[in-house]
């Protein structure tokens, strides 16, 4: 709790760092890049996860779940996605360990246990899948196949932060499988659009769907479409992907189907995932200098009820009172914590809770008790009011949608302030710099470009949005024609 | 579906691994030893995993993650967990693929990029958990910690077999950590009762509590307690284990706290787990040679209904009334089925139905319409009745409710048939040939014995039972003097 406190306009990095170590999020583990998530933290994304979970089973997907490992002559069938993970790839190459006969409380490789054929820590499972669902697919009866696995994956990334960039994290990853292309770019879309829905109902994040360049493109997809948020610094995030692979896996693992005429096709392929990297832009959307403020649908504790009292009588006539609110308000499906410990005082108590993003906090002194009103303090505006205790169920309902329902337009009113349009260099720049967000420009489509311009200022495309309208312009770069505007920034 | 039907006397190892992989419950994957767990049968682990989870969360536990890797000298920290494991550990060594200068369509290992330290794949988490502990724990205020974690696991077995023994799997294990030894204990044994209620109360197993002998306990415990069941071929299944872990974990890192009088002491540990082993064992109590039998409280589909039709306009008569049915259960948190493929008929559904296990079938044809009733059969007896479909939601969830507790009682009906009493050594090699299942004896305690006992017999101690009565005896195979009767078993 005692933290030496940055604020986000001294250094938003350290802020951010700061507070997801000191409101019990996730710290860093003794194996380099990879996180430990703490229970408060992985509660956080164990509401994220069945929200989630649900939203997949509505649309018709089932969970499965596939081997960790892909041998190396799998991985490398698909070209395009071997090559696009390959520099990242955590290699299995041994089966046992023996104790060191030069000193025997050590214990070293077994040379004599190597693998014949190494073994990849998946980074993403589209060739051991793929290579299982050739076994799964005859006929066009035996299509669609919808599946999710909820996973840890393993990409060797040089340069890590917490939540946003780690060696080991955890995703959930869809593998679709289908008789035509059109279903196929169906769900694609479907699934783009349940990620928008999760991203601005739960986690009250307004995103912008779009499709990525070329160059941004998952390793071995015909489309990658996109949900891209807006941190509070300026940055880009991109917090969920979904691909049509067309007919590339189908190609490489040899699955094909007999159609409804009785001849040979090859499948259609999407895959899509969201991950831990979620929790990264729920923090970095509405949080403040006093630490985590969180959407109460996603909070794991919606109201805390902290006592102020003077010896054991007092809190004991409180508790009465507190545990009656706690249970009416629980009758109402909001999740409460009656905090009486003992070992804190009030002050202490109500700054936890504001650093732990608490959407909602009941303060009980013994006039109040009197009065039968009760002190309700909200997270996000800090505005406090009396209420009778006899509205709370009610009244803390309300205030619980309303304080969603404010973070989503508070996080989109600075989003659609941070979309400038601009049609020169140097007003790119100079946006850039200065006002930072999204940067909407001309490109003239090419991967030179776009590499150039990565080059020089950091910025990339973060999506062609699906709205953009049709609209002659040139090139903030080249100057060579455009038919549209995309979206640059800088990104996370 | 159409597969070579083995039945249990025939050959219970193939019936068990066709029943597996017919009824969609899992199969072999590309990877040695690993399993593809197929949208069915990973179903029916996620109901075992919301009812644990809610358990465990009732006790007070909260779940967390932890690396999927564990740095070589944190492994070897624990100088008895080390060794229990280091010969099956999988090991990455490095952490990058390069083009193959040989085929530039094929990747190799890129000597360039070895780890200066061997990472672990985990075997079981307690390093890495403890190593992360030591942050967490200062004074008695931050105890008890009470985690559990969700996971994989990779342990290198030679001989593997769906669910049973498979180099990957999926557990969870709960790490806590005491102030005191008695506290220690008690979590212990709290979380072995946890387990026992679930196998009875939801898997309809029943189960023998108890404690294991020295030999067969966990690498690094104090004590290790157990569930034992009981399969149809009379060997005995491990469900569940629960371990006591001392000050082990705490010595070997470190980790102290302050206790109330201000002094230092060693913290106390547990640590427990269950795993994907108890689909193999849910099979394994109650499934026939028709296929898998699934206790309702577990089943993913309760009820099937199977139209039995001529013609579009019967199906569409009998589909209006179906879906009035289905939504009548469903009412009364009832999960249905309303199998209206034209694909397949009646027979081949009955068929396809019973090989998954579903509790109740429903059977409609034109007939039984007219008449406003329904052919209602139970998977577990095989009984039919006709039922008026007005008496249909408040009948089928007492035949639910009649289900679960007939397969309890038929599976301890023949677990207790086969727990024999025996003196003498000729004795005990007879029934453990031909009689199978338990073999309540007297043993004298000594590793040795247990050791020759297992060499000469294949035969186990499953464990000490809590409920083992003082008895004086004499030793089974040496004669020994003995004051309490133990379980043998050959167990999977």
């Amino acid at each position: 709790m005692a933290f030496d406190k940055v604020s986000r306009d001294q250094d938003y990095s350290k802020w951010y760092n700061d507070l997801v170590v000191n409101a019990d999020l996730a710290e860093h583990s003794a194996v380099r890049g990879c996180m430990v998530i703490k229970p408060y933290g992985y509660a956080i994304w164990e509401k994220m996860q069945q929200e989630l979970d649900r939203m997949f089973k509505a649309t018709g997907h089932s969970n499965a779940y596939f081997p960790l490992f892909v041998p190396k002559s799998l991985f490398e069938a698909e070209e395009k996605n071997a090559e696009g993970f390959a520099k990242e790839c955590a290699v299995v190459t041994h089966y046992r360990l023996k104790t060191d006969p030069e000193d025997k409380s050590k214990l070293i490789v077994d040379p004599e246990a190597k693998l014949e054929e190494e073994l990849i820590v998946r980074p993403t499972s589209e060739a051991i899948i793929w290579k299982t669902y050739k076994g799964w697919i005859q006929s066009y009866r035996d299509l669609p196949i919808l599946v999710n696995q909820w996973a840890n994956v393993v990409r060797w990334e040089m340069r890590t932060r917490l939540f946003l960039r780690t060696t080991e994290f955890l995703w959930q990853e869809g593998h679709t499988a289908h008789a035509t292309k059109q279903e196929a770019i169906d769900e694609t879309n479907q699934m783009l659009n349940v990620y928008a829905e999760f991203a601005e109902k739960f986690m009250a994040t307004p995103v912008i769907k779009g499709t990525k360049t070329e160059n941004e493109r998952f390793a071995g997809a015909i489309d990658t479409l996109c949900i891209e948020g807006l941190m509070q610094d300026g940055k880009a995030l991109q917090m969920g992907t979904s691909h049509f692979l067309g007919q590339n896996f189908a190609d490489a693992f040899d699955v094909k189907f007999t159609n409804k005429e009785g001849k040979q096709e090859l499948v259609w392929a999407t895959s899509w995932g969201v991950s831990t990297r979620l929790m990264g832009a729920l923090i970095m959307t509405h949080s403040d200098d006093e630490g985590l403020v969180l959407p109460p649908n996603l909070a794991p504790i919606q109201v805390v009820i902290v006592p102020i009292y003077k010896g054991v009588d007092q809190l004991e006539e409180i508790a009465e009172k507190a545990l009656a609110i706690k249970s009416a308000l629980e009758e109402k499906g909001i999740s409460v914590k009656f905090d009486d410990r003992d070992t804190h005082k009030p002050g202490f108590k109500f700054a936890e809770w504001e650093l732990k993003g608490v959407p909602v906090r009941i303060a009980m002194g013994p006039r109040d008790l009197k009065n039968g009103s009760v002190e309700v303090a909200r997270r996000d505006t800090k505005e406090k009011e009396t209420l009778l205790i006899s509205d709370l169920p009610n009244k803390v309902q309300h205030l619980l949608e309303s304080i969603q329902e404010n973070l989503f337009l508070s996080a989109k009113t600075y989003r659609d302030n941070h979309i400038t349009p601009v049609n020169t260099w140097d007003e790119f720049k100079d946006v850039l710099e200065n006002k930072t967000g999204f940067i909407s420009a001309h490109w003239d489509g090419t991967g030179e470009t776009e590499e150039k311009i990565k080059q020089e200022t950091k910025a990339t495309i973060r999506c062609i949005p699906f709205d953009a309208e049709e609209e002659a312009g040139s090139c903030v770069f080249s100057g060579n024609p455009s038919n549209k505007r995309v979206l640059f920034a800088k990104a996370y």
